[in-house]
């Protein structure tokens, strides 16, 4: 694990997305009108996002606990494709970059579970990281 | 969350994968002479993927909690891409799709993690679903 | 812990019940019009609540660890009070009523996490057992 | 998940309840004799309410993961109710209600795993917050 | 992990030891006495042992998870050293071997948490396996 | 749990060691020549720590839950004996050496774990604490 004792602690950002890629056009309109049998997708993968970006460093060997100041999960479609964005944000030594990405893809892995039963072709595309800011180095791909 | 009370145990296989893209030579060479400073990267990240395919249930909200009797965690390398190819085995009454799919993404986001610090342009792409027994319906993408 | 070595495995459900009751009608108004802040807070402490039956054993010493085969949470409105059930269904060798009544408790306290900026004078009361199938004595309360 | 990035940490305290109602005098008698099969009541009721308390973030989706610097768990019998004070202290930019009534809220449970063989009429009541002090607005019910 | 689908079930046992060493005399007649500031030091330990023998599986990679029907733990003082013995019994395709071992060193990690702030000379030797039935080999060193 | 609020974060080291003890020289060639039929043990055993630490507050009571700055772990053989190395600190208000035992614990039952099928005669001896600094009192047995 990497020392931080020496560091200071910034305002630390990252965005990162996931892509779900469903195989029929009815999959995103059951979503969208609340009749996928397990429950309101979008609402229950936030729930999950929520508690998977706070378990990362349960996940991770390397990556270390720190505080979660702030969580959004915001989604968008596009034809087949769902993607979701979602923002994290800490004071820490360290960056919340993987905290994000955990969080995306276990979104993205809920929607594959409750979808599972509707549609057999759904894939997780792209888990990757759009910003970060507050550390030695920032990134915007956005 | 589905009613398995009245199914019964079978055999059940899952294989899924995941990629990990790193954006230069430079990676791939590190992992394979064991040069990456947090550590033998196939090997933590194994450990961590153990992990994370039996605490699936604990992240996603309608997934059956199971046993878990059988995983293998397997690494191909082909040029800039490395494959992740994961197997779940179990009896129960439900299938390990998630268990595979939720492993597969622990491994890649470990590597990930490990990898940041010598390559910023590290993805993770086609996390899926390639092979499933025992249940209703098979499916095989191998 | 007990020994239930010798036991053999029945079908084993249980049904709890938790209120919480809000101090004013706005809020019910705000949960049934998706208006609160902190999001939709059925589908949310639905998720939660659907986690927690799963974690039950983890947080109570004596609990016995045990597949869960189903899990149904449903709200009744009446006035100031929602009223929620939770039904818990699995073939093991000891009953799943504290997984009913825990995962009553976590679906309340997320409902009360999430009303708490618009209303303070949120409490939880009365949870408890309705009834209880598959050992050796039933309980029906509803 | 409420953005607290730009608050500043202060000393939080709160003080949650939960009422823990038995059928009959011979119940209260066997805790305080320490004649309960499963164990000292009290002790490992405290045990797990400790744990509990760290285990909020994990359990509630919106709710921000936060150090606990103090947690005391307190019992008084007033017949053949048993009343739980659980007071939780830290410094951080948000309170420690929702983890305080969740520690109240597995004391209460375990209490009742741990009745349920020798009192079948076990019942939770109350859960709710007494008071607390550090944010913007203070509470005292006490 | 090794693959345990084609096995059978069996009933399978496992005695473990753990032993803390303490330094001086005091400590042991204060844990007798009920008077460590922290708390019953016996009933404390014995809680968290519990809840450890549970969690054996999220900590150790190759470990499957697996149901857990019965936990025991029991104290032996000699002079300044308390030996912890802790069965613990299931019916699985494999052994409690590890469960057990890793429950007498969650209670012997509890008891030097709780009695560090008396004694600051204590020690935890011998985890070792005592006895094992039921897998192609048993052991008996009990 | 102790009370903490008053006080004031200091930099905390704690060095603590586990000593795994094998029966044959086999054991240690077939550790060395990474022939353990399971994986790599050091490699295993030291993502199995890493993740052990940061799970301290989750498994004892009274622990209080603090960042992980840094951990370190390091192998010593010497004939039969593997001794375990385990260095852990942070900036907080209480120290790190349970920390530091209960990652040594980890790594050592993992090893145990991880041998059981090549050698019956696998022992943990010798859990303590060499060093610590940063407190009241500074302890150095190195």
């Amino acid at each position: 694990m990497v020392d931080i004792t020496h560091k200071s602690s910034t305002l630390r950002t990252a965005i990162a997305q996931a892509v779900v890629e469903v195989s029929k056009q009815e999959t995103i309109k059951a979503i969208q009108e609340g009749k996928v049998p397990k429950g309101d997708v979008f609402e229950m993968s936030r729930a999950a996002g929520l508690l998977g970006v706070k378990k990362t460093a349960d996940l991770l060997p390397d990556c270390h606990p720190l505080p979660i100041e702030y969580t959004d999960i915001h989604y968008e479609i596009d034809r087949l494709q769902i993607r979701i964005l979602i923002t994290v944000k800490t004071h820490y030594k360290t960056g919340v970059e993987v905290e994000a990405m955990h969080g995306a893809s276990i979104v993205a892995l809920n929607m594959y579970d409750m979808l599972k039963p509707i549609d057999k072709g759904v894939e997780i595309r792209n888990i990757k990281l759009l910003k970060k800011t507050g550390g030695k180095s920032d990134i915007d791909n956005l």
